[in-house]
């Protein structure tokens, strides 16, 4: 028996099905967006479809975790699978409205069920923890900055810098260079002239680490991929000069083995 | 008959005066846009001109599928110059007079002229298919947040989030980091103080997928040409040793030969 | 009693400790930014937490200082926490109370202290130096645009470029395209009509030089150590085929001298 | 006579009498900027001070065409001294009045003297010719969404879209991000709602086009310098192993030799 489901589960056809629900499931959520649609006949028919969507889901997950059991937790994406499931399941009223907006997540399933996506995110993952330290050193220069700008400016423009939340929002709009001048920083300087001080060292020192971050990341990951090509190449290149070089040999030790036996004759 | 029209348009006489007219035609096609001289007594004949162009790129185009007949068809390249002048033939009047002003993607034909420009083209077309993941994952993203945000700011901010299309237009804005604190995250955060939590990471989600993107098309391209040339130079670096370990090996199977042979003399 | 101390300022357990007291006092001075905070029972709690911090760091210091005496001042990492708490030390008073703020550089210990960190820091420090043309580039193109700009421009539109240091103010401005167009060069070129003619230069060579700094920081930073791993596992996967014919050679050479110890015979 | 001037100008001593002009000088100009500075005792002085330079400058030029004749016109960098020297000569009055703030671009004769820099520029200089069909791929988009623009727009937004220059511009600045949206295409939007349709296809085709062009000039350059060290690195790391298997056939071919020179006795 659960054999069977094991394999219903990982079949193609199946596999086929749940991708096709999800698909639909993304667009009917878009039409949801438009009141127009919401408020004609097509309403209806798209909230039913929404409730069967996610009974399917539910009857899938609870499939895989039959066949599978426990070791249905130790895959990521399972687990990934399992959440967004559970997420469409709390009540979205009261203060959990918001819950309604997030359905739309379950489009995230398609990360899980396709492959080459499932790869892409992997790689991308797979890069993360060798950027530690550089995610740290952000960390670390942001809470200075943003410690200091309350301190400095929190008084005078409580808006931008009133708290240590606003001010970290603020900064990560100055690094962004979103109206980091004309919205912030000049509007400072009129007050503090020597303000620039402080935002023209934070956004060289920020800007400079981001770039180093992303860059470091893709960088090492197309490398390692490309290192990989090279090698390979480089060897298949190598290849059939030693092959010319070890026959040679051999056909030497071969010459001189004759030789010996002949002699011993 | 055919091989001569084939000869024609293949010779290199016709190839330049076809450049040529594309050149002069892209600069009065300029000169169009000014009030000024289409009012003086140059506005009849830069109409004229137009008109003559066209003829001539119609009968550069039936002459060419004259001579190669069906396999014209099959060549990208002829196939886009085909198109370009047949949106030149549609009627530019009524709801189609913006067809006028795509009179100037003619111009596009020195693409398909000049053999530099024609590489860089095909060598960017040949890397997006190896980038077609990442560019899935991209609308995957945008259509989320896009539904998502429809749901949840639509009915206060109608002129941003009003609809799904309005919704992807101004997070594409904001994934530019186009004034998306200043003109629209700060403003929706008067009323949903946590809409950082949305926009914040969807900002770091993007711009990390597109940099990933372009960075990867890019890089992947350069790399491939780079690699050839290094495996090409570390080739010939050790083709000199491995010639004279081959030599060497040579002369001593001849001396071993010659041991041998003086033996059974 | 010197070695005594060594052992101590050297010893895992004292490290764990300082971390933790930098780590604290971190979080502390974060809640010294709130008034809500320091209004209440905690407040002075907090106040005296930070005096208590700076006592244990000059102590630490001078256990340091006594321990390896002059030559504490060559390590550069010494330096920069003897610099540290120096700076925590000044009376933050009067024309210093901007100095109550930088306390929280303190944090900035963390670098120090953690060997990861420690060597992205060494990392990005070590890119630096061959990258010093390119800065001495940069600061030349800058300081000449600002002497053009100040010149021309500083009467009609004295507070972006009434001075030379307002002036490279502005330029950094436009250099980050905060605002160049519609903030700084629509405004201005409705007085100097030809003022684009400034400024995109400007903008296309500071972006072209910004970054080629940036990448080649980085990409150098990264190619270097690419190249030492590429370098290895390219004799490792050389080393197989080298020992195959080493030891063919080997076992040739063996037979050669038993064939002539045996013709001695 | 001729020979003695040419010593004169390549000595070390010349040279650095020559930066120090250079130098003192973008200072002195510097100053120049500041008018409480040239109302003061000091700006006769400064004013006195220019002339003397670029009479020392002229000298300069006169000894090196002297000691070169024609030949100092086939040094790029002799003919940018030149050029420089030659724009301080013309009269700054009138309409050229310019000129007097474009004096400063003698501090680009840095650029030549100092061998660091010049490589720099070398460098960047010699990776244009190869992105030269980006470059040309790029004023072809440009012109062409020039023109469609022109077309389309220019009579309802006059500012932006008047003419071919006015678009050219503000293409340029839809390309930097500066504002596009807010700034310009929602104003568009609301009379042609479809503009997006023009807009965000620029937008992508120029952004992938420029970083194309400028990670293109500056990988290639990089990579060109990395790929001879690696090559090197890779040869000496063959270079024992090939030494040994030469050496270890070299003994095996003596050893045959004493094996047939013995035989022969």
């Amino acid at each position: 028996m659960r054999e069977k489901v094991l394999a219903l589960t990982t079949s193609r056809n199946w596999e086929a099905f749940i991708l096709t629900v999800i698909i639909i499931n993304a667009i009917t959520l878009g039409f949801e967006t438009s009141d127009t649609v919401m408020q004609s006949f097509a309403g209806p028919v798209l909230r039913f479809f929404d409730r069967l969507v996610l009974i399917i889901f539910v009857i899938e997950i609870a499939l895989r975790l039959y066949a599978h059991r426990l070791r249905f937790f130790r895959d990521p994406w399972s687990l990934f699978d399992f959440t967004i499931v559970v997420i469409s399941l709390l009540p979205a009223s009261g203060p959990l409205q918001v819950l309604r907006a997030l359905r739309i997540l379950r489009a995230l399933r398609l990360l899980s069920m396709i492959p080459s996506l499932r790869r892409v995110i992997g790689g991308l993952v797979a890069a993360l923890p060798g950027m530690g330290s550089i995610i740290v050193l952000m960390a670390l220069v942001f809470y200075i900055f943003a410690v200091i700008a309350t301190k400095l400016y929190g008084e005078t423009f409580p808006e931008w810098f009133g708290s240590l939340g606003a001010t970290i929002y603020s900064l990560f709009q100055i690094m962004t260079l979103e109206s980091w001048s004309m919205g912030i920083v000049r509007p400072v300087m009129e007050v503090y002239p020597n303000a620039w001080l402080f935002f023209v060292p934070f956004i060289l020192s920020t800007a400079f680490t981001v770039l180093n971050l992303f860059i470091g990341i893709i960088v090492s990951a197309m490398q390692k991929e490309h290192e990989q090509e090279l090698l390979e190449e480089n060897r298949q290149a190598r290849e059939p000069e030693m092959q010319m070089i070890l026959s040679e040999l051999k056909a030497l030790r071969q010459e001189v083995a004759a030789l010996k036996v002949e002699r011993t004759r």
